[in-house]
């Protein structure tokens, strides 16, 4: 099959993928989606840092930094911008669900466009809808961007709206988590809260970075279990993910909040940390 | 990447998958495992029927059965003997989360070797051990064999010991589910029951069979929850699949069985209803 993208698998282009990778059998693997910007792929040292830890989460070998970037760097020889997506995973070997230490990851590395977002977005905010799925507590994946994802492809398939951004995701508990594609922040006067992760959820690395840069916005920055009772009581509501940085959410489960400006004062926060990367 | 194994991607021979496939990013489609004799596959019927259902839980456009029987005859065309694997992935498209309905799932049979068992596992029993991972209870997608299956991995990474043949998984609140491959059943003196799957596990055909078969062996089968407690008190414990069929479990959690004669006459009920077939 011809594949529309260009890709690297295992540093050749065009390559495809075997039918007995374990990637696509069990979802054994993980991922990351990280912006390119004239051909630098941004914040890159938390995205691989990351991209080991959660490797090592599962006992998986993660290719060397220097491959990857080597990677990027050929898929953006042209000096673009777009997203680099990042998979990684334990290869085509090991009988059933048993894995053979000697077969080597599958390292692919694909090119896709930047997603093209109303303009809109930063000055008036975004709109989320609350979704029905429940997320599994599963703490031995929980925080981990690996590649078992149908509880948001299921999620994601909850609304048809063009004008609805993301979907909140509870977990079974009734807890807040995050959004389908996002992590969230939720300002309750001056302080930052984002939910707890240890049971379900993925811990992007722009939700590590705000929680760094509250302090210097006068916020407190914590994790904690937040209920859907106390996220509609927050001050603001922020998703943030690495390729659009961080928007305000100004509906969500029936209220309207007023555009305010820490998504904005994130986004340059985000934006300066990187000029200085 | 040339992959090792007699496969069709949509029917052609030795075709690969794309790196963007949904199947290999977030583990969105199905899967099935069925052993062929003499180049027939078996129970064809009831693992269509459970694929179909399946896809359509994932609301995934499933093959035709003539498409894939066509497949599998192409695979086996020299009457040999093995094992079939079927996975129906959503295919390549969609951005994100979202699925675009215009993209076709993809079809992929492979034919592999049937696995080689020790003989005295009909004899003596097989020996199970008592996995730490505890199931996440997800209900949207209890039942199916779907292709998120990083709980197996993680589970069966739990041993080495090759005398051990599949490790039972509990639930999140102690109830026994099933085996990494494997369903169970339990018989408690005229009683055979087999846990309830509506919160986590994968409802294999070779279990719906023991359970219409049972009544012809004087039992009376049922669907309960069954803690660790209660299965340590079962006269007898059965796992099975569709490729190995049934057998006793003598050694499990410290406790010691004497080996019985229910796996072997549902191994010989379930090959004679093979050939009624």
């Amino acid at each position: 099959m011809t594949h529309p993208l260009p890709a690297l698998v295992n540093g050749r282009p065009d390559a495809l993928i075997s039918p007995a990778d374990r990637g696509l059998a069990y979802g054994d693997g993980v991922f990351r989606t990280l912006p390119v910007i004239d051909g630098k792929p941004q914040v890159w040292a938390l995205h691989y840092q990351k991209l080991s830890t959660d490797c090592s989460r599962l006992s998986l070998s993660c290719p060397s930094a220097s491959d990857l970037l080597q990677d990027i760097q050929h898929l953006y020889a042209d000096q673009a911008s777009g997203v680099a997506k990042i998979i990684i995973s334990r290869g085509a070997g090991g009988r059933g669900y048993a894995i053979n230490p000697e077969v080597a990851s599958t390292r692919i590395v694909m090119r896709t466009a930047m997603p093209q977002y109303p303009e809109h977005y930063a000055e008036t905010g975004v709109q989320l809808t609350l979704c029905s799925l429940r997320l599994a507590h599963q703490p031995k994946l929980a925080g981990i961007k690996h590649l078992n994802r149908l509880e948001n492809v299921l999620a994601r398939m909850e609304w048809q709206d063009p004008e609805i951004f993301d979907g909140i995701l509870l977990d079974q508990q009734g807890f807040a988590v995050e959004g389908t594609m996002s992590n969230i922040l939720l300002r309750f006067g001056s302080r930052l809260l984002t939910p707890d992760l240890r049971n379900c959820g993925v811990a992007g690395v722009t939700r590590d970075r705000i929680l760094q840069l509250a302090s210097s916005l006068g916020l407190q920055a914590g994790i904690a279990d937040i209920s859907l009772e106390q996220m509609m009581r927050a001050d603001e509501i922020i998703v943030c993910n690495s390729l659009f940085g961080a928007w305000q959410a100004t509906q969500f489960n029936g209220k309207t909040w007023q555009p305010q400006k820490l998504a904005e004062q994130l986004k340059y926060l985000l934006q300066e940390q990187h000029e200085i990367d």
